[in-house]
């Protein structure tokens, strides 16, 4: 794989293809040296073998950037820890893995008040304590911007390895929850709107990562990762094969739906797009065992919903052209 | 231990409040709940004990932040990409640990060119190579300054665990290499001064891990640490005990030495004050075995300097009122 033109701009490039070019390059010099890592760059996680034991280690890390992941005005420092924690649990709910601590960077300002730098604390023991993830270090560094890096490490639950590119032709194409919610409080915020309904923005501000959800689906899937860029975007990073997916059978909440039709958007084309769901999506051999959708309904008052196939080759998806999921260098 | 009031600055309490505060903040909850941890937040790294093993790792994250940390017009980002490994490196080297692996969060401004995303991968990727640290995974996000968290794992040396604060009274206070020649060329750099020694200039931009040399000194130390704020900042932080100090014994570089005469500064005041020597300081018996610090000289090129003694309490050390050691929220 060439490098890219020395002046091109980052922007120019995109995340994934230098993701994909980063790969690459630390790729050819350690896949096959250090045969430790089970899974390298390119998921959810990555898994290390520990040396001379036959222990699995999952390791995640996620940044969360003032005005580009969250905006002050819009988010007291307690959510900001907590959904510090949540996207990275939601990675390690992606792996199926149990998690087994956490790290935690924070770069602030030196004028930032003792009162947010407690807020910022309670959230992350909040969720520490809810999702049982010791906080065992960390970092102070001051900086202009308020930003938050996790690292999260975790074990795979009964050996069991979830990655992405393992899904099979026929599978069923699912994902937990509903879908589009976070993105249209978003797009509400972003428009100065001031009546949003109060359970769209707690999904935008208070995302819950569906850990022990990914445990109980972790016998059936054969693929799976958490929906944070949107559906659009994390569905082909998925799949292995192609996909057909029916846009009416995307669950969507009545809430959602409603706020639409004051809004006059598209609730399907809303929860498409998506992005920060925090939800799983997965494939699984069709039909799920009996009772399976509704014993897991019962327990964590979340549907599972199938929304398509996976097919032989190509895409039939949605199409809609004034929007894409989150882009970080666009 | 109280919160401080909720109006006070960051910039008011101080790094080493803060911290202490946070590990007293999630101490009560997770130190009694997951025995799993064997060393958690306020040393070099925290240590965990794998479940159900006898497995034990080391889990260490820092962060560089452009214009606190480094800055672009005196370092370019292939140097930003080892600074980062090695800073992260230095902390597993405090600890005694052999690296397993890291990952590595960028964030960094859409306009940033390829060429210097680029080389910013190489010197991560000869870091990696040079220190047997895979980068197993990472992060890509925005933002209007670059900014680099790194979190590393390692795993302890036949499960010998260091720490701070394991001193004994009568043990000799111990230094690798030369101090303040990083200090001297930042504050050349910041006062515009053009001729700078190129030695200088290198232990500022491209530090080294002391790694093998840390696991070298294992069998003989109490207590370890990597000086990275300044030996003033940092000898309280590794003591248990007080300390006397012989200033005339710190390690002084003879081209430093020169440069401060040049710049009619106290050679001996840069090496206490220092700052990102990212050279160890330990603790042990008197005398070190005889030939030791000769076959570690023969092996490194890196002498062992003993600055001073351990003692019952209080610290005897140079006082200079000018200036103090790295505050990150100062």
């Amino acid at each position: 794989m060439k490098p890219y033109p020395k002046n091109l701009k980052l922007s120019q490039i995109g995340e994934d293809k230098l993701l994909q070019w980063l790969a690459h390059f630390f790729g050819e010099t350690f896949q096959s040296r250090f045969h430790q890592i089970l899974l390298g760059p390119g998921d959810d996680a990555a898994i290390l073998q520990m040396l001379g034991s036959s222990k699995k280690l999952v390791i995640t890390t996620d940044t969360l950037v003032e005005n580009v992941h969250f905006r002050r005005e819009w988010m007291d420092m307690e959510k900001v820890g907590k959904r510090a924690m949540a996207q990275n649990l939601s990675d390690l709910a992606a792996m199926g893995a149990k998690p087994l601590g956490c790290v935690i960077s924070l770069v602030c300002s030196p004028e930032m008040t003792f009162g947010d730098f407690w807020d910022f604390a309670k959230g992350l023991k909040a969720y520490s304590l809810l999702y049982q993830t010791p906080l065992v270090g960390g970092n102070l560094s001051r900086g202009n911007l308020t930003m938050i890096c996790g690292t999260f490490l975790g074990e795979p639950l009964k050996d069991r390895l979830i990655e992405r590119k393992k899904d099979k032709i026929g599978d069923g194409i699912f994902v937990t929850g509903t879908l589009g919610e976070s993105r249209a409080a978003l797009l509400a915020q972003i428009n100065g709107i001031k009546e949003i309904p109060k359970s769209l923005l707690e999904r935008y501000s208070h995302p819950s990562p569906r850990l022990w959800e990914s445990h109980k689906l972790l016998p059936f899937v054969h693929t799976m990762m958490d929906i944070s860029d949107g559906l659009q975007k994390d569905l082909p990073r998925l799949l292995h094969h192609g996909a057909q997916i029916k846009l009416e059978n995307l669950p969507v909440s009545p809430e959602l739906k409603l706020f639409c039709k004051t809004m006059d958007w598209d609730p399907y084309e809303i929860a498409w797009i998506g992005g920060e769901d925090f939800e799983l999506l997965f494939t699984a051999p069709t039909p799920l065992p009996e009772n399976f959708q509704k014993s897991f309904f019962q327990e964590f008052k979340l549907p599972i919903t199938q929304i398509g196939w996976v097919t032989q080759g190509g895409f039939e998806v949605p199409s809609f052209k004034e929007e894409k999921g989150f882009e970080h260098f666009q």
